[in-house]
């Protein structure tokens, strides 16, 4: 978006910010893509420019990868539409395809931006380890949940694991964990950013009913592929491939060749934002997967 | 296949019986079709000839529709593959899509057949009612659980619905549920094989941790779309559109269109098929949906 483009898109009568959710899985991602990508901005906002009448530009919290899902996705956009706040959710998600729903909507201030405005994320990370078949105890996939989490075919050491995320808690320098930046303006962009975050919550949690491991992760901000660099450094702590002293080693040497390879997207969401003037949290919405 | 066909395959060494799990969703429904339909049984079919090394023929027990899963579905073939046994499940599952996923093996009797042994079947059907947004208590959609149940937004009378099931238990002539045969071949098929079957089991229960209702039945054989038809007109009940009542006249009438429409193929797996020869049942296997 030009900037002039932006001061114009401000002029609108209201600033409407919304929570989505997301099957991920048939998108490019988030971001805008020019074809052939299909990327859930684009289909956002052609639904958005039918119901409201104007053209819509989002901007979008948290920008997921390829494949990655989210529950609570937050974005917003200016607009001159007349539809009633209450009428929103339903008359959008009449018109979205099934794997993308909003839940929430609500008017902002013209100075709240889903994505400038945010203060922490949360995201959640699904590992499952597969079902056993007759054939000798091997680990079988699952065809339904491989949709939505990562098949880990292992043995996994759960104490180890643990020891490995308390170390990521709190604010550290997180270039062990970040995707090199392809090209020489995402490098510059990088490098502005920075690469320290805080977490503040950091743990995994066990389903034995269904044999799903669940990683929870909120903090101030994250990198790109950080949650994925992570588990996938986790979770070779967890078949005993790293020992938790090797995991700190990797994390402290700020050099992302030595961690493991980043976790596939099936198994990662944006679960929530979090925004500093209260008003604009949205109240927890429970979508089950 | 023709019956000197048949023959032909009944000389082969072996007569190998799988449990194969699916999500029927990009699928028309297991048996093959001619193309453009992509069936699972083509799927499974070729995997099976790269592995076995000859042209395979499936029985499988339950035709399941477009759209319909398969937790424990049971197929046989004769080949004279020389794979071990132990060595098959992943063999198959590694030249398989991830949408299907072969559980168990063993080698069958050469009487054994998956369709004509079969004594009885288990379906499991998924309701949900969707989550509340913000805008006055509307329900929404999940774009998780879509693939794999149906979306009822509606309050649901739980005590309504066990009444309604209660009726169908045991042995009764189920013409009111059963989609109309098409074409003159599948009416005459229709004919012979009667409408009069055993329901052992039809229950409901509800988890309202992730807001699902699971109806369960068991039965000695099933109508062609009648678990569906039937769960179209219990939700009919649990909507107050219909009475208990209401629904025994319907059951009593042996007459399809009185009853609901059909209830969704999304919402249906065949989770287990049981055999008179114990030796030919597999054990249950726990894939958490």
């Amino acid at each position: 978006m030009k900037p002039e483009h932006k001061e114009e898109m401000k002029k609108r009568a209201r600033n409407i910010c919304l929570r989505v959710a997301y099957d991920g899985t048939d998108y490019c991602g988030f971001q805008r893509q020019k074809p052939p990508g299909r990327a859930v901005q684009n289909v956002l906002e052609e639904a958005l420019e039918k119901i409201f009448g104007d053209s819509i530009e989002l901007a979008a919290a948290g920008r997921t990868d390829a494949g990655v899902h989210a529950l609570g996705q937050v974005v917003n956009f200016f607009t001159d539409g007349k539809i009633p706040l209450a009428k929103i959710p339903v008359a959008v998600n009449a018109v979205l395809p099934k794997d993308i729903v909003i839940t929430h909507a609500f008017e902002a201030d013209f100075s709240f931006s889903a994505r400038h405005s945010a203060i922490s994320k949360t995201y959640v990370y699904r590992v499952y380890r597969g079902e056993r078949g007759n054939d000798g105890g091997v680990s079988l996939p699952s065809p339904f949940k491989g949709r939505f989490a990562w098949y880990v075919p292992r043995e996994l050491n759960f104490c180890a694991m643990e020891e490995a995320l308390a170390l990521i808690r709190g604010e550290h320098d997180f270039s062990s964990f970040r995707a090199s930046p392809k090209g020489s303006v995402n490098r510059r962009a990088a490098a502005l950013i920075g690469s320290v975050r805080t977490i503040y919550r950091a743990e995994l949690n066990f389903s034995p009913q269904d044999d799903l491991l669940t990683f929870t992760f909120h903090g101030s901000g994250f990198l790109y592929h950080m949650v994925r660099n992570i588990v996938g450094t986790v979770i070779d702590v967890g078949k005993g491939k790293l020992t938790t002293e090797d995991f700190r080693r990797i994390f402290q040497a700020r050099d992302r060749n030595l961690a493991s390879p980043t976790a596939p997207p099936q198994g990662l969401f944006l679960v929530a934002v979090e925004y500093a003037d209260k008003k604009n949290n949205f109240e927890s919405v429970n979508i089950a997967l």
